[in-house]
């Protein structure tokens, strides 16, 4: 393609509105337009990389034997309602009146539209098991879109949902859905983990995401250094410690502690390390009623797992007036010893203390030498806690390390929820009705997409992997003279001729101008023909990711590329 | 693919919803289900056929310089308020609202959401031509959606705009994508006709639509033998007759005719052929004018020319009551002769008449040998009527033919419609802010695959053009028997090999169902492996459109089939 047929408006200024760096470098290459708040339109280069990670996508689900359909974007209201999820899944969901004023929602999933589908059309366990997948634009109406496509509301989203006939098949469905998008992100050259996650408001009994990985990530997963566990931290489990502190309990001791709010500045006061401090957090649930949790020191409470073990959902921190109220103490000097009527429970690590300092319910008032077997009573230690680097790993005798991710894959067992739901059966090899066990398996195309660029670039622009680059070869002659403008023309057709995706800048500008744009755009190999190398008989090749450079002579670019690429699967000859 | 392995849920019988063939076929042929109304789920089959057009468009479009993109499926209600179609648009248009009361719609099609990039994006005449096109699924809230995807309200459809710096480079592109689509139904396998049709609600200055000719077709069209004329009949010049009737003008006479309220049932009675009576046709304007129209008896009026004579659009015939009170007589006997105050055109054909037939203005009485120069008022004659077969051709001095069709595309000159309401301006040469000429052009992707069945089928199923067919070769084995068998997954691996799209009746039925279901899918090929003619050595291969079958060697296939291929552009090797 020559850059002169195609529409690459590149912008040398960052646009305001961008927040990230994906976002902020598809600005200003020219590959994507704001329509509305996260409302896109993907320009010629943009479209590029989706249809390749679609392509990608396609043949991954294709060779686990998933099948392609198109469900369509308008969702009748009727099968959400059979799901309740009409009404529970609130504004994210779009919705819309026909002219008949008959209620349809925008898809954002599509659970219930499939699972129709198959109590429709599905009779025997013989038809078993189905997979079906389609990848379409869908919308959620976030309530903060930003961050361009990485949190966008219209998006394009590759999804799958599998039918089972009993929960040991429905695991092997998952487990092939799995395996396909390890494939599929490892085709995408991308550096990702598989993470165990929470379920959430998809629901089931199982879930991993796919993680790319990038500082810029949005999410935090911890790992084991061999991969014997790696979840999302939401997720994480944190075995209790090992050992108990066995130290004799000492005199409780109120001491006075003004002003020490924070755990830092009372562990300063006091001269302890946060691991002698216990926090006394007080959280409200939706119906209403006040629930403490305590947390070392020197931990962070999950409010995911606060939330299973009390079977509710949307927990929140209890505002400072109630706090007050409960404790008779402003927020920073509640604790634990005396309050009444509250239910109280602590994390593993809390048990395993002994003398520790918790807040003295009386302002500017701690208590040290605390002992919750003496001074207070615990419904449960239980794992409270989210995971972070350096604890113990779950599943090995590792410690985890943290890294930042990206959230671009998401698989579910989902089990009956929806079959039972929408009474979705089919009949066993006895004659039974049977409800099917589902799993359902989701891919944010535009957002991988996003995710690869947050991955993948520097100062200078993206540094696109080799698979889903918008071009593999950028080539940049840098004057107009007949010579370098004949040389760019035929390594063009050389690389397309041999199968390579290339890009011409014809441009009349200058070569500044073309290099900027290059780095911006960063397809993998840049070809630069100038005189002065023609003169030698010579053009270069840089590499994006390395900025390694070498001189060629024209006839060397194609075998030199077609060596570097044989590792990739491209329809190089 | 395996039948087992995909999901065609074929039916015996013709689901009740189903109005047309090709509705039906997809239906029983397991291509698609029903939604909601107008809505439907693409299966794996109907999305085979869907992508195999797809990518013919998109082949072609970029071979014609045409750029994809793809812009959002909602569209900002701004866009659509500064050129007034947000207002003008009705019903049709499916709105919404975001979760901050933001309106937008479900983007029908993208003049708007075009031009305002191209006003953002492009400075200078030097970025132009510039035509963009994108792939999606459109949205239009049809009343009485019906016909499966002939007539769906969620479908998917090829739009393309182009932009140009001057009138005659906005019709050299005009004439870029008129030669793409000729190629594109052509590479389809379609019989059609380009012809020239109304610009509509889309407005500009000219239009052709793609016409896939079938007798079940919703639109009429006329064209001359040597195809120096085709245009859609609401649309065709008629030019005046080339003779007018000279003979002397005889006594006007009111003759009694009652209960005459045809033009037949008069001619019978006065004993005259229907080219002999004039019709008084009383339309009303939707400012509530009323205009009386004339036309020959056996020719139509046409409501689109009247329409562009006054300036309006959406005349109507008046109702019973008002003729009765302008003419003083029932519809039927109502005649231009005395009527005071009221305007009268004429088509062309009655000026060339004398001494013609029309209503007397009062109950059961006719006039006769009425002429319009001595007996009342014409304020202009012109062409006024409905082109039909038979007519001489306005190219030529060939007579019309007619025929059925349906509008799979449709290509528009727009000029300056859009960017004159949107400011989409660019410098000229002389760095003169200029208005872009525009121009449009769509391809209705899911109604050319029903399009395709509506002109290829029998009563036993359809009958797939090659290109577009969801597969080529369907393996038929009659038994279960091990020779069966073996012999049929041989062919079967070696037609893929040989880039053929196979589909393998693996399916333990009788083989009379996997013929039906095989006539019914309508695959080019139909490959039938017997015990009876194993024993022979042979295998029986059907072409489904002749119905012709011929007895081969199970080595002779492969080659045979890529004979009868060799004029599509497969991927045979």
């Amino acid at each position: 393609m020559r850059t002169s047929r195609l529409f690459i408006p590149t912008l040398r200024q960052t646009p305001g509105e961008a927040e990230v760096i994906s976002h902020r470098l598809m600005l200003r290459a020219g590959m994507i337009r704001k329509v509305a708040a996260g409302i896109y339109t993907y320009l010629p280069l943009g479209l590029r990389v989706l249809k390749k990670i679609e392509r990608i996508i396609r043949q991954e689900m294709n060779r686990a034997g998933a099948q392609e359909l198109l469900m369509p974007i308008l969702s009748p209201a009727e099968l959400w309602r059979e799901t309740g999820r009409w009404d529970f899944y609130g504004k994210e969901l779009l919705r819309c009146q026909d002219r008949h004023d008959r209620d349809f929602c925008f898809g954002p999933t599509h659970e219930e539209v499939m699972t129709d589908l198959f109590r429709r059309e599905i009779r025997s366990y013989r038809q078993l098991p189905m997979n079906c997948y389609q990848i379409q634009t869908k919308f959620r109406d976030e309530i903060r879109p930003r961050f361009g496509l990485m949190r966008g509301r219209e998006f394009v989203m590759k999804d799958a949902y599998s039918f089972d006939a009993d929960e040991e098949r429905a695991r092997l469905s998952y487990q092939k859905m799995y395996d396909a998008y390890e494939r599929i992100f490892a085709r995408c050259g991308l550096e990702f983990r598989a993470v165990e996650a929470d379920t959430g408001l998809i629901g089931g009994s199982m879930s991993h995401e796919f993680m790319v990985l990038a500082e810029t990530g949005e999410e935090t997963i911890v790992y084991d250094e061999h991969g014997s566990y790696a979840a999302n931290v939401e997720l994480a489990e944190v075995p209790p410690p090992p050992e108990e502190d066995t130290a004799t309990p000492l005199a409780l001791e109120a001491v006075q502690t003004p002003g020490t709010k924070t755990v830092e500045e009372v562990c300063a006061f006091l001269k302890v390390s946060p691991d002698r401090l216990v926090k006394t957090l007080f959280y409200q649930t939706p119906a209403g009623d006040i629930i403490v949790v305590l947390i070392r020191g020197d931990h962070e409470a999950n409010e995911i797992k606060i939330n299973r073990f009390l079977g509710t959902t949307g927990i929140t921190l209890a505002k400072a007036e109630t706090v007050s109220n409960v404790s008779s103490a402003p927020v920073g000097f509640a604790g634990p010893v005396g309050l009444k009527g509250i239910r109280i429970i602590a994390d593993h690590g809390v048990k395993a203390m002994r003398n520790f300092v918790v807040g003295g319910n009386m302002n500017d008032t701690h208590l040290i030498n605390v002992n919750w077997d003496r001074d207070f009573a615990v419904e449960a230690f239980l794992d409270l806690r989210q995971a972070q680097a350096g604890d113990q790993s779950p599943r090995s005798t590792d410690r985890l390390r943290e890294a930042r991710g990206i959230e671009v894959g998401h698989v579910f067992l989902l089990g009956t929820k929806y079959s039972e739901a929408m009474n979705a059966t089919f009949l066993d090899a006895d004659g039974r009705e049977t409800l099917a066990i589902m799993g359902c398996y989701g891919i944010g195309v535009s957002r991988t997409a996003a995710a690869a660029i947050e991955q993948n670039h520097d100062d200078k622009g993206m540094v696109w992997p080799v698979p889903i680059a918008p071009f593999h070869v950028h080539v940049l002659p840098v004057t107009v003279s007949e010579q370098v403008v004949k040389t760019a023309g035929m390594l063009y057709e050389a690389c397309a001729e041999a199968g390579l995706e290339v890009l011409w800048d014809d441009r009349d500008e200058r070569a500044g101008v073309k290099f900027n744009d290059a780095d911006l755009i960063g397809a993998p190999f840049h070809l630069t023909i100038g005189d002065r190398g023609l003169a030698r008989g010579m053009v270069e090749l840089k590499r994006r990711n390395t900025g390694e450079v070498v001189q060629l002579r024209p006839a060397d670019v194609i075998p030199h590329v077609r060596d570097l690429l044989s590792s990739h699967d491209l329809p190089v000859r």
